[in-house]
């Protein structure tokens, strides 16, 4: 399979929608994915089966608040530092560059990245999501160590981290990337095919480009989006408050929605950091990360990211179940709501919400 | 040259002096050097011109708020783990270890850090005195290229920082630094031999362990210890008032000493960043960074380190001149009280303090 320009407004329409409202606006990531494979040609997409043992996956990220990494770019030299210094330290070059996470413009960003230092992309993510934390992906849940996080920012400076724990990883990242103006891109993860194989969702980059595909011509978007997603509506109204603060490299928040029509009397709220964690009604909870919960355009099923989010925007609010993955104990323990400060029992989504509610 | 337990008091006595206020309280450093040299032996002492152009100096140094490492103690294991880090980096052994500034328990670890991983102690150094920040190393003023940065932290964490400038260099590892703790050991400017001659304070070693023999057995200390420095007084008195804030991985704050006997009637004022920067009376300057300005105890004539800094201590001011290297255009643009934030021309103390005032 290969990536070509025609094919980028599929992808990050999906992208989107798995960003849960975050992972960084699909917007800023389309115009320089297009660049790329117009200048270096189109991306080969290779499965993990397709890779040998010893093939080396450089997972990448940006990483930093969605609202900084809006109004700056990244600089096309960045994931060519970051491979160079990846090939310095392992003493070989990088095989596939693999998006960490398939969720907003960290999903579409990869196509540019590989196009950029002539690599195929993986057909895999790590979280097959977003989450707003290095240490949330499914390498740390299938236990493959963290011991080496590449970065490279804008500035061009590089950093190597090699950190005692993935908390510490995490931690370390955060400081150098907010010291870089808060947006920085990250290589965390580095694994040969053999280590990386049952620690990936695989997968990703097909699912996110079927997801964009199916609104595509549809008479009823929003249907053909839940039918692909096998999602339920929480609910459909407008958005009535929306509060967001960006501090630490975070985006902290939330949103209220007053229903409409069949929803009407209702208010749903749904709290984010950088994502979209839980959606709350009358302090019940309906839905809670690691399910996925976006918030897309009831007209057009177009999902709204975090920061793109207005007052009396027309919205449903979709949510649907997790990679199996994320509901391991592990999984919980790593991206479950105490992950976030949640101090509640996780509950899938399909025993919480009631479909078509 | 070697260094033993015996001269470990003198070495740092001599550097307290040289701290200016800064650079790490030496009472915490004399301990570990002391348990270092009785389990591997004294530790040799080289110059310059007795290594090969190729050999690699490795300086080093505690970075973070002096009140903050005054608590956290080194592991044994931080200085290892950054040379083994390095050879990694750069594919051969060091072949000596430097104190990247000799002033505080800066100048005294350094014995401890060689006798543990093995390696001789370069009887030189970046500053000749103390300063608060990565590049305000004689090594950044002869105009040594800062593009590699390790740490090391208490925790076990390796940082390698690749800045595309010395400023660069100091954001990121003061970033790094906050995030282990407020504390860590830091190594930049890693050079060879034959790169390093010309752009090193040479025999500060030496220099350090005179001045604290100076004051060994005196009748007058403060007047043996002037000489030995070839300092004046600025005024000698009681301490009235101590302003202290840590924050950012710094120490800000500003001292007040009213003079007695000959002084009566007199009020001084310093201020400073980690170290003594400016020394005021009535709002005229006596002296300023990057001239040497040491508070010590009247009677002993033993440095008083900023955090040691209490109201009623009766003191002497000390002021005394800067290597030439920091009077250069490039030294006082990196070092100078502009560097500081001052908006001043800077004068040296010999114009300013008159002697015997």
């Amino acid at each position: 399979m290969q990536l070509n320009e025609a094919e980028l407004p599929a992808l990050a329409r999906g992208c989107a929608v798995l960003g849960t409202g975050g992972g960084g606006a699909v917007e800023t990531a389309v115009p320089s994915a297009m660049q790329a494979i117009r200048r270096h040609g189109p991306v080969p997409v290779v499965r993990l089966d397709e890779l040998g043992d010893d093939d080396l996956i450089v997972p990448l990220s940006g990483i930093g608040a969605p609202t900084v990494g809006h109004e700056m770019l990244m600089s096309l030299e960045q994931p060519q530092r970051l491979c160079e210094e990846i090939e310095r330290i392992l003493g070989r070059r990088p095989a596939a560059i693999m998006a960490a996470e398939i969720g907003g413009s960290n999903g579409v960003e990869p196509v540019a990245w590989a196009a950029q230092v002539g690599l195929p992309l993986l057909d895999a993510d790590g979280m097959g999501r977003a989450f707003p934390e290095v240490q949330m992906v499914s390498m740390n849940v299938a236990g493959l160590p963290l011991d080496l996080v590449v970065m490279s920012d804008v500035v061009g400076n590089v950093a190597t981290l090699r950190p005692v724990s993935a908390v510490w990883a995490e931690r370390l990242a955060r400081a150098v990337c907010v010291a870089s103006g808060a947006s920085s891109l990250l290589s965390s993860y580095v694994m040969t095919a053999g280590q990386a194989r049952g620690g990936l969702i695989e997968g990703s980059v097909s699912a996110a480009m079927d997801i964009g595909r199916s609104v595509e011509g549809a008479t009823d978007p929003l249907a053909a989006l839940r039918d692909c997603l096998g999602a339920c509506e929480l609910i459909h109204g407008k958005i009535v408050d929306v509060e967001r603060r960006t501090g630490g490299g975070f985006v902290h928040g939330s949103v209220v929605v007053q229903g409409t029509d069949s929803c009407r009397g209702r208010m749903l709220r749904v709290e984010l950091q950088n994502e979209n964690l839980l959606a709350l009604e009358d302090g019940e909870i309906l839905a809670s990360v690691p399910d996925l919960i976006t918030i897309v355009d009831t007209q057009t099923a177009g999902a709204i990211s975090t920061e793109m989010l207005r007052f009396g925007q027309r919205v449903s609010v979709l949510a649907w179940s997790c990679d199996p993955l994320w509901r391991t104990p592990r999984g919980l323990e790593i991206a479950g709501p105490a992950a976030f400060g949640y101090d509640i029992a996780y509950r899938p989504v399909e025993e919480l919400a009631h479909v078509g509610r």
